[in-house]
């Protein structure tokens, strides 16, 4: 394998990267005025909707590992969680700001590969890259991402009401059940004498991929606007399923029961948690990372959802209050989801 | 001096401690549907003006400096940077979004103080904090601050012309010099038995002030929709003068002379460049790092403007693109800005 050019970024400079990044981005300008190169960036007037925002911040060493991490997926990685955050509040995203900072480690090359998974990712949700920031940092690279997006009607964790269905987009467990093989190869690498880490994973391919390159779900929100169904509660399910779910029921004061035998699990994720040695419910209950949407709905609208949007199942419903957040188990024992 | 309560992060968690920061804040809930708490903020949909956007990151060892930046005042800065890009856009600020990764020497109480000093700022500026991100770092802090703000019409740096006048608020120099100050008496500290870096920098409070604290001079933004005045163009100087003038001369397509005479600095500022042996335009021109704005006016608004408002100094003129960006030196001779 060859080794890769690495210019230090000091021989271009801060301003020098930023006019790479910036040239390399096209200017659609779709309800942008003024993106890159003024104090902040400028949107136009007309906006429709509820104006949206989140952000999200990834550090170097804890929430991801460049040793493992291509810089392209990273780009799109973090692009992804942030539309997903947009999505689960039943909105479409608009504008991205990103913040670097960047060790001496990371050369000008890198950046560019990191940028064009941005692109990439961009480019797949709609959305534009309207400004941000690039700094130096000692030890670690940090990434922040700041998303714009509009709902015309957002939904919140806290509208679910005993009696609807609660429904889940994809399937579970993937992403952390990936990044299980990721540290196990980059364990393997550590204490032998190779010199790249380049292991085989195509055994393993889906799960990595759902954890290096995770989608967000606004197919989804899309079908829920095409069919004009509103959900009653949703949130995404980058936490894992029990923790967000013990949130939404918080947030609407009701509680649940979800059946174990009904959680969407890929046959990739169940081979490699055997590979792994690992109860199965670890990645799919507990697991994390996983792009995919948890909504409610009225029983009534799950049929007609259906019709139009496949990628969903349910997986349980929501209960009184009093019923406290629990599963069945396939042995039909209820459990308490904590 | 006792010794203040260290609470390690990881006795209260994630939750516990974004349950502690949200509580301290208090909903105003202007404009916020939703704030903390669901995967995005909701802002209402009746919004004024032209939404802009600004995001920028600070690094640990790189930007700030713990040992001698206390939370509170880091809080503060962090907001008023943020605030500062919204003014140099003719805008007002209104929400806030915060991401910070925090490595296990910052306690509990570190965090509480950092906040104290946000949310400080949030008042200050008429700005609410409507989310953001927390996570943990390695080696190193970082924030980043994401702010959207709203202008009636946003001024860029591109419109200056031939004949208008160069204004600069307050006075320049002082923060790249409270920081001059600030590492000195780290070096000292560093080569010294003490044990504590607590030196007396009453001499130094001004630019001490101006590097810790610095305040956004949205109250130049509020005079100039009082006096319907509207810049030519316009930017903040947290760059540097000189970078600052050739941006906006360059976006504006023209060129300017501005009289060293002319430029705003204190008398403070002053005393410690002597005292520093350095050279006071080292800090006026170079510095960086001051919230005051410098914008454009058409020479028949200056007189109205100074009416209302006070705080501000013609520094020059804008010229035609082939004069270059020059000051004239108190000795009379033509130098250029780079």
């Amino acid at each position: 394998m060859e080794k890769p050019t690495f210019t230090p970024i000091e021989t271009i400079g801060r301003k020098g990267l930023i006019d790479r990044i910036a040239s390399s981005f096209d200017r659609h300008d779709e309800g942008l005025i003024f993106g890159i190169g003024d104090d902040a960036a400028v949107l136009d007037t007309n906006r429709q909707g509820h104006p949206l925002l989140s952000s999200e911040i990834y550090a170097e060493g804890v929430d991801f590992d460049l040793t493992y991490t291509p810089m392209q997926h990273l780009g799109f990685k973090v692009i992804s969680m942030a539309v997903s955050d947009i999505c689960a509040m039943n909105g479409k995203p608009e504008f991205i700001l990103l913040n670097l900072s960047l060790t001496n480690k990371i050369s000008v090359e890198m950046v560019e590969l990191f940028y064009e998974g941005v692109k990439r990712a961009c480019e797949h949700y709609g959305v534009q890259l309207a400004g941000g920031d690039l700094g130096a940092a000692q030890a670690a690279m940090n990434v922040s991402v700041m998303v714009y997006g509009a709902a015309k009607q957002p939904v919140y964790r806290s509208g679910a009401s005993a009696g609807d269905a609660i429904c889940v987009t994809g399937d579970l467990g993937a992403a952390s059940c990936g990044l299980m093989i990721l540290l196990r190869e980059k364990l393997h690498f550590d204490t032998t004498e190779e010199t790249v880490l380049d292991p085989d994973l195509t055994p393993f391919e889906y799960v990595v991929r759902r954890q290096l390159v995770p989608e967000a779900r606004i197919d989804c929100i899309k079908s829920l606007e095409s069919a004009d169904i509103l959900p009653t509660s949703m949130s995404d399910i980058t936490k894992g399923l029990s923790a967000t779910l013990n949130e939404m029921m918080t947030a609407s004061g009701t509680g649940c029961k979800i059946f174990e035998a009904a959680l969407p699990v890929s046959p990739e994720t169940r081979h490699t948690a055997d590979e792994l040695e690992k109860d199965i419910d670890t990645f799919v209950l507990y697991g994390g990372e996983d792009t995919e949407l948890v909504f409610t709905l009225p029983e009534e609208d799950v049929k007609k959802f259906s019709e139009l949007f496949k990628d969903f199942v349910v997986i349980g419903k929501v209960e009184e209050k009093s019923h406290g957040v629990k599963m069945q188990t396939a042995e039909g024992h209820l459990m308490t989801l904590t």
